[in-house]
């Protein structure tokens, strides 16, 4: 081991940004409905790939995630949302070292719990990616002097180093036994490896049997499993929304973490934007291995009004594709790749009659990009 | 989960190969020392590239496995050599969903260990890679029904499968303690991620203080980590072997699992195969991710006669570089790619004067490729 540079402790960050929080007592029961409040619309700010956690053996690291916390307590502040969705890639994985990656995820979500605003999460490819080792600590240089003590003490490991990484199945369980605010799921057993797959229904302010919308959350893979949808979702899929929704009567928006083929269809090429909204155009989809039957199922199915997916840093379009739009969020983190603005997608719910508008509102508090989602 | 292919139960296997065996006691010292027997030269067979336990969902991997194990045998009853080296790739961890990948690592020591012949194993870039979802999992085939009831019911996890894998240091902790005859060893705490990396003496039969051969073993990563032999590891070498063998008049060989580049620039090309002796070269060498000072290193030290790899299947040669010899093994397994057929290279040396020969022994008995590499 070399005497270079040294793992600034996780507790320090934590104290920084959880100073205001309540301690929330432990959940009881799951919740799956939201409610609209009376004469308002309902407000979701969606936080793509925020990366908590990359590069923790330096400065950098640490100094991105706070000023990820910065982007999302300015988009809070200002949009002042009912709900926040967590649309994957919350953490680096594949640089995190400590035993419990569990810590970075609630660093995460500390912005919104701190503001009591309810939320729910889905997986990318790096929440549970494994351990990238960095080639340059096999040269002369070495491994950096790693301190993996943790702001914890009751976990165990203590100041032991871990590489074996955290499932989702551990993420999702710590995150939803923690958080009375969490609408998370693991989701149906028999669909996993793929852990996030759950709906909730928004119901209306005069009465809560009465659903205006269902968001249908899917687990996209990637990090310990295939970048895919599988068939078993689909079903899942057909399923649940036959059973709840048989006349597809009620609106349908949909989210998951990597952009599914069709996206690279609709994707605007030559610079010819067409019908497409958005501010950035910077990059080519990477889109999922391989398509099991999502997308067409989606396609076929009239209340399906919209798809959100993050994973492409340097994209935050929508585009329609048949009856329905394909849109990105927009990269809301200052850990993984790009340097592009930070923002986070805005989406307005309203009941009566039904409309589904967003926007982008950015860091510095500007917002572009509006798009009605509905028509 | 479909009701498709049932995996077929670890202890069948285990019962067909292991039925000779004697239960050997645990061993309670660490054993650095081979002693050649009077009058004898001293044989050495080099089992490479087994890859137990591949896609354990079908009956396909089992067959592989139980076929691996007669190459063995075969190897082992044709050459009764006095010692064997497992050389990386023992078992193929990316296929394997149990508990405890050891089970497998066990099979393939099975034969040696029944014939009571000591060994030393190192690790190659699949014994702890990360599981391998096959995408036809997320077709509509859905994923097969997995049994993972071990063998050892004491094991924790019962039916339960896991795909998290088994570490380095797990794998060569469960060898060392479970076996006597094994002269592994998990390596200086400083070098790793990577475990397999320590030094065996060959002592003269008349005085055990004489030192008639030092092999060195290497752990060439991959896997859990980059392709690599580390700067750390070439600064343990200079000092072990500046320690052991001040003056360089001890012969030295050397054993890793993934060719340096140095075996792509001296790879037969055009079908000239000039100094070269082996009998398939079939295949580009793919070599390590990045040179560290390793080879300079040996090639610079007049002890050091010859370097030994596994990895690629299609090759089995040995061509000079230097003042010294970079040879291939052969590959033993049925599993891993390519259909070639299987053998194990023999190293046969002699004390007075020292000569360090080589060939390869066949499944069917048949030999070939003999070349002296002391000279």
């Amino acid at each position: 081991m070399s005497e270079g540079l040294t793992f600034i402790c996780l507790s320090v960050l934590i104290a920084a940004v959880g100073a205001a929080e309540v301690i929330a007592p432990l959940r009881t029961t799951p919740a799956d409905n939201l409610r609209m409040r009376e004469g308002a619309s309902f407000k979701t700010a969606v936080f793509a790939d925020l990366h908590f956690g990359e590069n923790a053996w330096t400065e950098w690291g640490p100094r991105q995630d706070y000023n990820s916390v910065g982007v999302m307590s300015a988009v809070l502040d200002n949009e002042q949302p009912d709900f926040v969705i967590y649309l994957g890639d919350v953490i680096t994985a594949n640089n995190i070292m400590i035993e419990n990656a569990s810590l970075y995820w609630d660093q995460a979500l500390s912005p919104t719990r701190a503001r009591g605003i309810p939320w729910s999460s889905i997986f990318g490819n790096h929440d549970d990616a494994p351990f990238e080792w960095p080639l340059e600590w096999f040269s002369e240089t070495g491994i950096p002097q790693l301190h993996c003590l943790t702001a914890n003490a009751s976990f165990a490991g203590g100041e032991e180093c871990s590489f074996r990484g955290t499932t989702r199945l551990e993420l999702m369980k710590s995150e939803i036994e923690q958080n009375t605010l969490s609408f998370s799921k693991d989701g149906p057993r028999n669909l996993w490896p793929s852990v996030s797959n759950y709906v909730l229904k928004l119901s209306s302010a005069s009465n809560s049997q009465e659903p205006v919308v269902f968001m249908y959350f899917f687990d996209s893979g990637g990090g310990s499993y295939p970048e895919i949808i599988s068939n078993a979702q689909v079903k899942w899929f057909q399923k649940k929304s036959e059973e709840i929704n048989p006349d597809s009567r009620v609106p349908e928006i949909i989210f998951w973490h990597i952009p599914s083929k069709a996206y690279k269809k609709v994707a605007p090429k030559f610079n010819i934007h067409k019908r497409c909204v958005g501010s950035i155009f910077l990059e080519n989809v990477a889109p999922q291995e391989a398509e099991m039957g999502m997308m067409k199922v989606l396609e076929k199915r009239p209340s399906v009004k919209a798809v959100f997916v993050g994973h492409n840093h340097g994209l935050d379009w929508c585009c329609p594709h048949k009856k329905l739009w394909l849109c990105f969020a927009r990269h809301t983190g200052y850990g993984g790749y790009g340097s592009w603005a930070r923002g986070a997608r805005i989406l307005e719910i309203n009941q009566q009659p039904f409309s589904l508008k967003s926007w982008i509102r950015m860091e510095d508090g500007s917002t572009h990009s509006e798009v009605i989602l509905s028509s």
